[in-house]
């Protein structure tokens, strides 16, 4: 079965947002077996609305589209949606609770506007929207299928998620297409491509069967794509892959798919009952942030200092004005000495700390910006880390967020 | 002059790959007078290539292709591009002296595959690459323009700044267009279009304006797109709807454009000679991490503290034991409670605080997850506002990160 996406929306068209929907809704298409050939992204303008609909609905089994259903002027798929299959809006009283309960936990009142956000076209299956006002459409016809979905992403996925992916998993396409990603960190792609060697040999030459490297600032990820017509076989052929290239890079996999490095460093510290405190300068409590981004962090992080100042460094983290002074803010002994801090005044298991110049100024010849010292203290040991990266400011504090979390992971299962 | 853009490449018909180049190349065009009305994504497939090629060419002034002039077997646009202007590839010797100079100074040798990059059709003004090897190609015929590209994004912004945007900066195109956004935060879509009311009376019925509402987890923007033949004309219709948007909406619109919030908020400070501290419990740290994005925020920023847990927020901010036990982390007391504590032990002008339940677990019915109280200080008052976002961990974390910072703002701007 094969789908064309449309994206439908004038702030795609002239570059203000980056279009994330059409490589999400294609990846989840490709698990239920729908490949995605062609993707359009036309402005808020009917013509080419239903000039796209019309091409895409001629030459494809599925059609996809995002976008421009919100209540205001300039929102004019759904009336397109009318006019391509000659059907008019009816009311959805499911719709119309959603909109007025979503306005009532808000505590506002409804307009004519969101009421209307409950008008759907005659003959669509209402896909209700948990996380907004307007429902999406799901049209079946002559085999064929019409998907209409809002271009806010979270609500779009949603959809997906609750109404889409479940539909094919039920009525299945009869082609199995699965994808498997690796994350490495801490390597170069062309290092990780020599250790991994030759990529035939992993692949048993199979046509269904492909890897790609895609490097990213957070580190190399490698991607292993399987077509095949039975789910055990493909899947089985995947977990062959996937051995080959643990049994060659282990030590840099760190995850896999969709899960995050802060899940795994919560994954282990959960397992072994360890708690972990941080103490932040240059990555400003990205570190927190990310690692409080996983549900029941609370059990395992405990506090974040983010010590921008050298006066929070000595108050909070009792590091030595002499260290400050002698070595600077930015140096193995504070960053050893934030680490230590953080730990035992958190009284936890493990004590982080971050300290660089994210730059852009702030940097020296002999401190240049992307200069980071990462710190780590549990009971046994504490040490210090240097690091250079060469990047913007927000790279510099993406890339030493990474690069910590990584080091505690590597800590805790004793990898160096 | 029109433009469709075609990205060619089966990792974007995947969703392995987010296509950024198409936002980078219409933005660009924009500016140049060249407004895109179409983009289309195609896999690595030639009868596909050349069915978009003719459905653009034949409907556009000009046509931009990305991707597909790699190495290897799976890149065909080059050849695709001969075919569909029936023409043959010819040796550029620039081309060649640009791959082997690349692989020089990598000191590895050149291929001749590397070599066959050199290869040109016929017929077109090659762009040189600076940053990989292979070239890209521009043609004109009939006043209509085909410009083909590497996919690679940086390669890509190479030929685009070096080449197109310099020929359509000489060679007008005799339209200018020009976009303002203006960003609000804390009020809803629906709200928003109320107090801005009649569209019409804002746009002076003018056809080459257009006014897009764009709402976001963080707030609904406002586009202003202005287009017209003369570039002081076009500006000053963009300020007289910039002029008729703020009197009607002030409050809420805190930025233009690029800035975020946490840059109006530094410069305000920075403006003031202020000074701010954070208690982040339910953001985690996302606030500090949002305020040290901002360069030279160490001049106002001087600490915050991630106090996850209770004793954290009783050690570091001073919150009184009965507090948690009365009424609990997630209310108005602790809230303002961390804000004044912050302040106080920071020595900062303003105390900045949240407490919230993120979720997905950890509610009730009494505080349900996304339950948020928000707390603020200064020299003459303590205060906390209470709100209720219904989304997940993350949308909880962000929408609450905003919504402190846009406390600060309007405190700041003495806006209630």
């Amino acid at each position: 079965m094969n789908a064309e996406i449309i994206s439908v929306g004038d702030e795609l068209l002239i570059g203000q947002v980056i279009n994330t929907n059409q490589a999400y809704i294609a990846e989840k298409l490709n698990a239920v077996g729908i490949f995605v050939d062609r993707m359009t992204t036309v402005g808020d303008n009917e013509p080419e609305i239903l000039r796209a609909f019309e091409s895409a609905f001629s030459s494809h089994d599925a059609v996809v589209v995002t976008g421009g259903l919100g209540p205001t002027h300039d929102d004019i798929t759904r009336s397109a949606v009318c006019k391509f299959f000659q059907t008019n809006l009816v009311h959805d009283p499911e719709a119309l609770r959603n909109v007025k309960e979503l306005f009532e936990r808000r505590k506002l009142a409804v307009t004519k506007l969101n009421e209307d956000q409950a008008l759907v076209p005659r003959g669509c299956t209402v896909m209700q929207n948990s996380l907004g006002t307007a429902p999406g459409h799901f049209f079946e016809k002559d085999k064929k299928f019409f998907i209409v979905m809002p271009g806010v992403p979270s609500e779009m996925k949603g959809m997906m998620e609750g109404f889409v992916l479940p539909y094919f998993e039920k009525n299945p396409t009869g082609v199995v297409i699965r994808h498997r990603t690796l994350k490495t960190t801490g390597i170069a792609e062309s290092h990780l491509a020599e250790q991994i060697g030759d990529v035939k040999s992993i692949l048993d030459d199979d046509s269904g069967t492909t890897l790609a490297f895609l490097p990213s600032p957070m580190g190399v990820k490698l991607r292993i794509t399987v077509r095949g017509k039975k789910l055990s076989a493909v899947e089985e052929r995947i977990h062959n892959v996937e051995a080959k290239l643990r049994a060659r890079a282990q030590k840099y996999l760190y995850a896999a798919d969709d899960e995050e490095l802060e899940h795994v460093v919560g994954r282990i510290l959960t397992e072994r009952k360890l708690t972990i405190a941080v103490a932040e300068s240059c990555t400003g409590g990205l570190i927190a942030d990310r690692l409080t981004d996983v549900p029941g962090s609370s059990n395992y992080f405990e506090r974040a200092m983010i010590t921008y100042s050298n006066d929070s460094k000595m108050a909070e983290l009792s590091v030595p004005a002499s260290f400050l002074e002698k070595f600077g803010a930015v140096s193995r002994e504070v960053a050893e000495a934030m680490a230590f801090g953080i730990r035992t005044k958190s009284n936890t298991d493990i004590g982080l700390s971050t300290t660089g110049i994210a730059g852009p100024t702030g940097g020296s010849d002999e401190k240049p910006v992307g200069l980071v010292w990462i710190g780590y203290s549990d009971r046994h040991e504490t040490i210090a880390l240097r690091f250079n990266f060469l990047n913007d400011r927000r790279r510099v504090k993406e890339r030493t967020a990474q690069a910590a979390l990584e080091l505690v992971r590597r800590k805790l299962i004793k990898i160096t």
